[in-house]
């Protein structure tokens, strides 16, 4: 299985990135459309366990915009052309501690997709 | 892509299980057998966040056993042949927050391996 492949990660990357934006505009449409349409969808949050596409869409539905984050160490990886991770350390103004997201993508029939996501505060 | 195919669910559930066993038992060979031998191997934990297999396995050696832990949910989900998440919600005696462990798995020539992990405590 080839890792990062150039044209597999630039697609990843484009993607992440995507996502990142949507987060900081809370740009709910954006953030719903890239979570995999699946009940076995699943996303650890800072201070929720949600599973299924459901319950993640209904939490950032109710939430307020969560705001601006540094990002200060970013690692894609890919493996063939189907699967990847993301892995990212950031902060947010106002926190003194660093915050780890990390994120499973998928290749579906609709584009690249989260299936599985945790963020957390270290420590 | 298939999810969840029954043979794929039962290899990646043993893969878990043994994993799980080796924490319990802090058996460092285990467990660094089942993360990828791979630079890219990224492994966030409660207090440190680690690049590369080298730092993942110095730090294993490093730390006292971990202890007992309670399994509370498991979530494991595979995609086509040749990747898999397994998520965990987990409970340590004299821990009153719920920890998480989220596991990327892929299939490689030496059998299914840990190529990403996170865990955190809730909250």
């Amino acid at each position: 299985m080839e890792i990062n492949l150039p044209e597999v990660l630039a697609e990843v990357t484009t993607a992440f990135e995507r996502y990142e934006a949507a987060l900081a505009a809370n740009d709910t449409t954006v953030l719903d459309e890239l979570f995999w349409d699946s009940p076995h969808t699943l996303r650890y949050g800072a201070g929720e366990n949600l599973y299924g596409i459901a319950a993640i869409r209904a939490f950032r539905n109710a939430r307020p915009a969560p705001g601006a984050r540094e990002l200060l160490r970013t690692a894609i990886t890919t493996y063939g052309r189907d699967f990847a991770t993301a892995n990212v350390e950031f902060r947010r103004p106002g926190v003194d501690r660093t915050g780890r997201q990390s994120q499973t993508w998928l290749r579906t029939p609709e584009g690249w997709r989260v299936v599985a996501a945790h963020v957390s505060w270290m420590g």
